[in-house]
């Protein structure tokens, strides 16, 4: 592994610094969004539930100096991925291998969750996250298929979370072809999220 | 204007914060994305030309703590609304009233410039900007329109800036109707960002 | 009503030519999708449940011209509206008021039936439709939320249909502003199709 | 090469049915809505320039019965293709293997002209159109790159084409897994299109 030079800890790392494997991992567009809408605050304690390389968790770090971010991610190849990346970006975070379900009975409560992956449990998932999110938290579920985005949606409002928002994001990028400039469609991604309790803002002019 | 309670200083302000008029807004997931390309450090000097209603600003200065955001805005209603959100939000921002290229004549130089209208002047902008950026700095041009799109990619190619992207958004917010979730597209944005000199990243692993 | 010179029974209809009302309309590039995946037949009596202003259902009779085209519309004014397209376009459709439920226990058969509205009952209408589609036919359900395009995905393939197709489409538009394009999104719409039976296409090379 | 079951010369052929080869193809749901912009008519003389696999062309063949349809593609590989698609689709297509702006100057005149692929040409290849195509008829550009989106536009707005029409399409498909449907996006496709002359319709009410 070369040196990059890269020490900023502010948001906006380029995809090609992390060291990827051949794990999936959330696109740089997709990752402002999704840290957008986590309206994380520097003592956040945030989780991220299928942390992929931890590209989300990294820049989630980054911004919550006096908090902390746990990352959690089933596939021992991520959780090798996610070291080199805390190394790299110089970043402590609290790495836990293992499933999503059965981490989450390990831990207190936490003020921002976001899932990036269920494997298939989504809905035990959110429900744990449910129990352990402190009011006012936040929950954020990035879905690639209709059927995840359609439970989330639904898990939120059931749930009576305040400002349910569901996202849809089609992102391309150019790519040079002598002369020309070829667009290239990343995949769709939904992000749903929402706020237990009475939501960050109570009170405000409409 | 009552007062609102949101003083984290961190990524991810909703739009319903900010004081709108009938001033052009820049949707957050815009906000998000141009901030990430922007590749802000804590103590970049950056330029906002066609500021709107502040909001990248404001959230760039957030980032940029030891840094500087000057905020150009030729539309007088426009610097009404950039100055609420600056007491808002508490943030300073050195903000000038009046048209871009103009405006840059009277700038040293800055690190960052994020292009989010040019009235018309798009090619006098950049090429204003791109004498006075400093090296290894980043342009960011926010699109609504094909001829812009052209352009703006055009130009950083001609100009040989490095690590040229071009990336276009398509966004839908879901509206809740009863017990539905109805899919609602903001219109499409192009977001074109190149980095003048060697770019930032100068020595990485492929 | 002035006249129109249009009088090509072929696809393409430009939107504005259609009497619009203030009923909601499917737009020309969503209505070439949705019929290309209807996969016509000149003999193919087809059924189009809410039908809106007949735009859909007017470009498939002028494909199914030894078939019939049944358009179910419970809303008056789409009724009167369809019955001026017919004139403007010089078509035969089977004009039904009513809701889609209890006017489809009215009908025989069909080879295809498109769902453009359900008024809430889209799981009755599919069910019913799925009794009376003949076999190798075909349901397309076009969905602007996130409920109908979960439920009517699950509803095919639960029904063991063959050639499942979900396709999300977002469209934009240009404006002319002065000598620039300015980009106007379409809300996106999700168009899901299956065909009962075998579908279509028995014996193929792949 | 087997046989299918495919015999209905109506619009919404699956891609699946296409001999395809290594030549990119144009996506049905494009093909869709290229149609619907070509406006045919029973008796248009159509070019198709770029004719990859002679998707578009083989449909337009369906609509245009008592027309006619040349295909003109540079790539041999892409002949053998047109012509395997032809026998399978029982069209008659006449077809032309050689450089669009060549090939040009030996056709007199036509209705309705798409532009699949310019092999960078478009210029001299619009500029050619124009000059031949009737008066009414119609040219509609397939764009892939914000170049050629650009310059089609440009070319189109400065030689007065009525009905100037920019259209970005974003298609998802679904693909099932297991019991999920990934959403799989498709690249952008820009469609321009415009008509020579006062425009197809000549009198309407707005």
């Amino acid at each position: 592994m070369e040196k990059i030079q890269w020490n900023y800890k502010t948001p906006g790392i380029p995809d090609r610094l992390f060291v990827r494997g051949k794990v999936p991992m959330t696109k740089e567009e997709v990752r402002a969004v999704t840290i957008s809408k986590l309206r994380l605050q520097e003592d956040s304690v945030v989780l991220d539930i299928g942390a992929g390389t931890g590209s989300i968790a990294i820049e989630a770090a980054h911004i919550c100096r006096q908090g902390k971010v746990i990352a959690i991610e089933r596939n021992i190849e991520g959780i090798q991925l996610i070291q080199q990346n805390c190394h790299r970006f110089q970043v402590e975070l609290d790495i836990r291998h293992g499933n999503g379900a059965e981490l989450l009975e390990t831990i207190d409560s936490f003020d921002r969750v976001v899932v990036g992956g269920s494997g298939g449990e989504l809905k035990e998932i959110l429900t744990l996250c449910h129990q352990k999110l402190r009011d006012e938290g936040i929950v954020v579920v990035n879905a690639v298929t209709i059927e995840t985005l359609y439970e989330a949606t639904q898990f939120m409002r059931e749930c009576g979370y305040q400002d349910v928002e569901v996202i849809s994001l089609q992102t391309a990028r150019g790519k040079q072809l002598r002369k020309y400039t070829l667009m290239e469609a990343l995949n769709p991604i939904y992000i749903i999220s929402g706020s237990k309790g009475q939501g960050l803002v109570q009170e405000e002019e409409r």
